[in-house]
This record gives C-alpha cells, sequence and structure tokens, in this order.
C-alpha cells in the first residue's frame, strides 16, 4: 500500500518573445508529462492556465510559464530536460527545480544530486539543500537567469505528513468521493469563486486542480497509514489562510511551508512548534523561505510489523 | 566527505551446550567480518570478552554471545547469515538485527526489507519499524527462541544526530588526537576502571572499544558537518549517566535512546522536547524502548549548496 506522495516541483518561465506556451498544444504537453512517466487524466481551462490532472500529480500551463508536480516513482527532471531540448535553452527566462525529502528515497530511481548533475548540461544553476538530512528537507535548484522577466510568482506550498482524525479514516475508507471530499474539507468555500477539476484513485488517494483567473490551487492527497501525505500549493492570497483551515482539519504529526516571495503567517495554526526555518535568496530576483513545524504532542509510536 | 555513521547491529547469543564463542579464534571471526566488508583493525581482550575495534564499528564476543556493530555501506547481514550457516540454526539461543534511519539510505546496498527476506531463510522472526519514515525510526528483527536462554541484557544505546559547539569543532580539526578525544570528552573519567582501545581515521572519525569486566561501551564518532553522528553503547550501569555527559557536550541537535530490558533515565540531559517513544515487547522476553529527543531550540537552517 505504500505510495510516495512526495513531489518534484518544477517552475519554467520563457522570455517574452516567445509564442505562448498554451499554443504548443495538448500532444506537446502530454509528450513532456510522458516523459516523466505520468499522463494527463483531465483537463480544464480558463482565459489565463490550462490545468491537467496528471496520473501523478498536476500540470498548469499559462502563457509565459508552466508549473508542473510529480510524485510517486516520475521522473520530472525528464520532462525539464525534455522541454527545455524543444524550446532551446535561450527560450528560457528562469526555472526552478525542486525535490522534498521523500520516504523512501531508495526506492526513486533518480537523487536530486543525479537530477542536477543532468541539468547543468543544458542549464547553470545553483543547487542546494534546506534542512537536515535525517528530518524534512528541500532541495532546489534555480537556473541562472541569461533572460530579463520570469520572476516567480508568490506562492505558498504546505506539506503535511502523517494526518489523523475521523477526516483522515474519510480519506482512508471505501465511502469517499469526490464531492465528499470537497465537502469534508470545505474547499468550495475556502476557494470560493475557484473551478475546479479533481479526481479520486483508486484504491485511495486524491487529487484537485483549481482555477479563479490568474490564480490556482492543487491539492494532493496520499492518506495511506504508515505513510500519509498531503500538498497543498497555491498563489492566491487569502484574507483566512487556507492552510490553517486544512491543518486543523487533517491534524499532521508535522508540517512544512514553503513560500516564495513573501510572509508566511500563521494565523489559526494549529498548536505548533517551529523545529527549523530558512530564509534563502535565489538568484538575486526571488526568495524562498522554508519553515518546519510540528504538533506540541508527544507522540506515542505504534510499531509497524513488516 | 559524506560518510554514514547509522550503525547496522546485531547481538547472537548461542545456546547453553554450544562450545565458547571465543574459542573459534581471530580467523573465524575475521572472515565473519570480511563478509560485510569490514575488517578487524585492533584487538583487546579481558576475561569475560574480546573486543574488536572494526575499519567500520565494533564486535564484541563473548563466551556465550557475539555483539557487531557496522556502519557506513557494509553489509552486516551476510555476516548474521555467515555465522548461521557455520554455527548451525540450532545453536542460536536467540538473534535481533537492528538498522536506524539512514541519512542517505539510497546509497546503502540493501533495505532492512530485504535483509530480514534473507534472514527469514534461515531464522524465523519478527521485524518491527518503530518511528516515521520520515524522520529517525529504528528497525528490528528477532528470531522466534527455540532454545532456552539467551535474553538480551540490559543495554543503552545513544545516538546523537548534528553535534555542535566547541568539542564539535575539534572532532573535525587537524589538532585531534586518540588521547585529546579522551580527554575532551572525559572518558576516563565517566568510564572509570575501564580499559581501552581506540582509533582516529583519516581525515576524521573515532572509534573506541572499553571493557571492565563483564562489562562493555563503545563509542562511535562521525563527526562531518552536515552528517554527524555521534553513537554510544554501553551494558553499564551508572549512578551518573554517561549519556548525559556527551550530550552536554557534544550539544547534538536532536537524540534518541534505545534500550533493552531497562528504564531510560534523562538525568541531567540538557533541556528537551520527548518527540516521540514507544515501548514494543519482543518474543516473550525481552523488552525494547526508543525515545526520540530534539533540542528545545528552533533551529535556523543554513542552507547546503550542491
Amino acid at each position: 500500500m505504500f505510495f510516495e506522495g512526495s513531489e518534484k516541483r518544477v517552475e519554467v518561465f520563457v522570455s517574452p518573445s516567445t509564442a505562448p506556451l498554451r499554443l504548443l498544444g495538448n500532444k506537446f504537453w502530454a509528450d513532456v508529462v510522458a516523459s516523466a512517466n505520468a499522463e494527463i487524466i483531465s483537463t480544464m481551462s480558463n482565459d489565463f492556465c490550462d490545468a491537467y490532472l496528471l496520473s501523478e500529480s498536476c500540470l498548469f500551463v499559462w502563457d509565459d510559464r508552466f508549473l508542473m508536480l510529480t510524485c510517486g516513482t516520475t521522473t520530472l527532471v525528464d520532462a525539464v530536460i525534455l522541454f527545455t531540448e524543444k524550446l532551446g535553452r535561450a527560450t528560457i527566462a528562469s526555472a526552478s527545480y525542486q525535490r522534498k525529502s521523500e520516504y523512501l528515497s531508495h526506492l526513486q530511481t533518480s537523487c536530486f544530486t543525479n537530477d542536477v548533475l543532468r541539468l547543468r548540461k543544458s542549464l547553470a544553476g545553483a543547487a542546494y539543500r534546506i534542512g537536515h538530512l535525517d528530518t524534512h528537507h528541500h532541495y532546489i535548484f534555480t537556473a541562472d537567469s541569461i533572460q530579463s522577466g520570469g520572476v516567480i510568482q508568490s506562492n505558498r506550498e504546505l506539506m503535511m505528513y502523517h494526518i489523523k482524525g475521523a477526516i483522515a479514516d474519510y480519506l482512508r475508507s471505501d465511502k469517499q468521493s469526490c464531492q465528499g471530499i470537497r465537502d469534508i474539507l470545505a474547499l468550495e468555500r475556502v476557494f470560493a469563486n475557484f473551478t475546479f477539476d479533481d479526481h479520486l484513485f483508486d484504491p485511495c488517494g486524491y487529487s484537485i486542480n483549481g482555477l479563479c483567473g490568474d490564480k490556482y490551487m492543487t491539492i494532493h492527497i496520499t492518506p495511506q497509514e504508515e505513510s500519509s501525505y498531503v500538498s497543498i500549493e497555491t498563489n492566491a492570497n487569502f484574507k483566512c489562510c487556507p492552510f490553517s483551515a486544512l491543518l486543523n482539519k487533517l491534524q499532521p504529526q508535522s508540517w512544512d511551508v514553503i513560500g516564495f516571495n513573501g510572509t508566511i503567517t500563521t494565523d489559526d495554526f494549529p498548536p505548533y512548534r517551529l523545529v527549523a526555518s530558512c530564509a534563502l535568496p535565489l538568484n538575486g530576483k526571488d526568495r524562498v523561505q522554508f519553515n518546519q513545524y510540528q504538533q506540541l504532542t508527544s507522540e506515542v509510536l505504534l510499531p509497524e510489523r513488516l
């Protein structure tokens, strides 16, 4: 029942002179997705963005950039390399490639260090690890800018580990449905005015993309006991933080927040301890913030019989 | 400079009718050690025990049992299998095989699950993971008893992660020496009446075995920044806990204590948070306790450039 929910993530901006990425068409993006060993299972669009649900996470394509997350044992670095080959290095204004700590990294087909070796054949750039190897950590590669433009938007990612309680139980049950999950997580209330596209995997697991103008949100749920993981990413700004709503519902044992170019607010978070934090300037334009949180209560561990 | 300090550990008791293990001789034990891809670099003995310093950790041989720890990318499971083949399954009264979480598990040649698959070809037994996969965790396999006797002694292991301060700096410096480390850690005072055998590795790293009657101690230091790890194990009972002395000197960011068949005392520990704990009964005779601790202060992370 093990599934590696942790996503690899890439965001690429193209130079202003590049033809709109959305005009590249479904076939182009299907090839990019396939190169990472994933496939497109659903698509929705608005005036700004084409949003794809993937067999492993998601892809958002705007005219000037794309954002792709893939989980499991996918090889997202292959998609970055294929895109760079197809459009040419000169079109790329900025690019960031990230990996998070994985539950079972030895099951992956590549490690971040090897991914960066391959990326650097076409993209010069800086690579970092934030956080210790024996706990949550985050790898980030950012290509050196050779084009103007392409500043990463302000966005936030929340990664939740070891969810528990009634809603976690529901997400592991055979009673769940897409609408049931939207309701129990109050997604249509928290993300009012968003249009959604979601998918329930068999036997469990849930992905949802949402669009509202130029704002996006995406949530991916890997509910399996012993390796549960839920992520949300959005560039929407809210008066009420959607992260605190999810934290209170899903009661994770620990969680991390990664933010690009903005501050991280913890209003209405459940009681927590800030274990560690880091503010890292990138490429002179962007800044990434990494905060690692834990529940305050000491946990009584249940051994897993192997 | 990366080195995986985390040790695999095996303890095997033989049945009372088995010839004393110490009579098997140096060649026998050198073969056992070599099968795990390690080698003997030094030996000392007293009336009870032969203690071997290894290129990767240590081996202690008593007449009725042996204890072996190996770090790096050694394959300790091969040593267990070789020993079982040479002496025969029927001689084994009890056996426990353990692995800890590793900094870079994808660099290992095997995972615990595969090790257990191999062990179970000759030794039936129960296997557990204690602790979450995204933080410190501990794997333990215990063979089902087919012989009487062989109760694991009361012992304690302390694993320290991310040491810092003046003594950590000394352990990374080119000024260190065996006697210098004994002095700075006050080992000859804390372990009064013990006889020691120690070795300084190049360019850094330190191992020491100690014997005092039927009591043993062993310390292994991997001081490398970004992946520092120091372990101590002993079956000695002290009024003043040697663990607190080391914790206060080495100031680790986090530490775990594993204890077999006894209570874990935290007297004089530096201020800490108990993150998680577990008491696990084994095979009807033994009990293992796993406690995971963290410093109280929130850490400002320094990104590592890759």
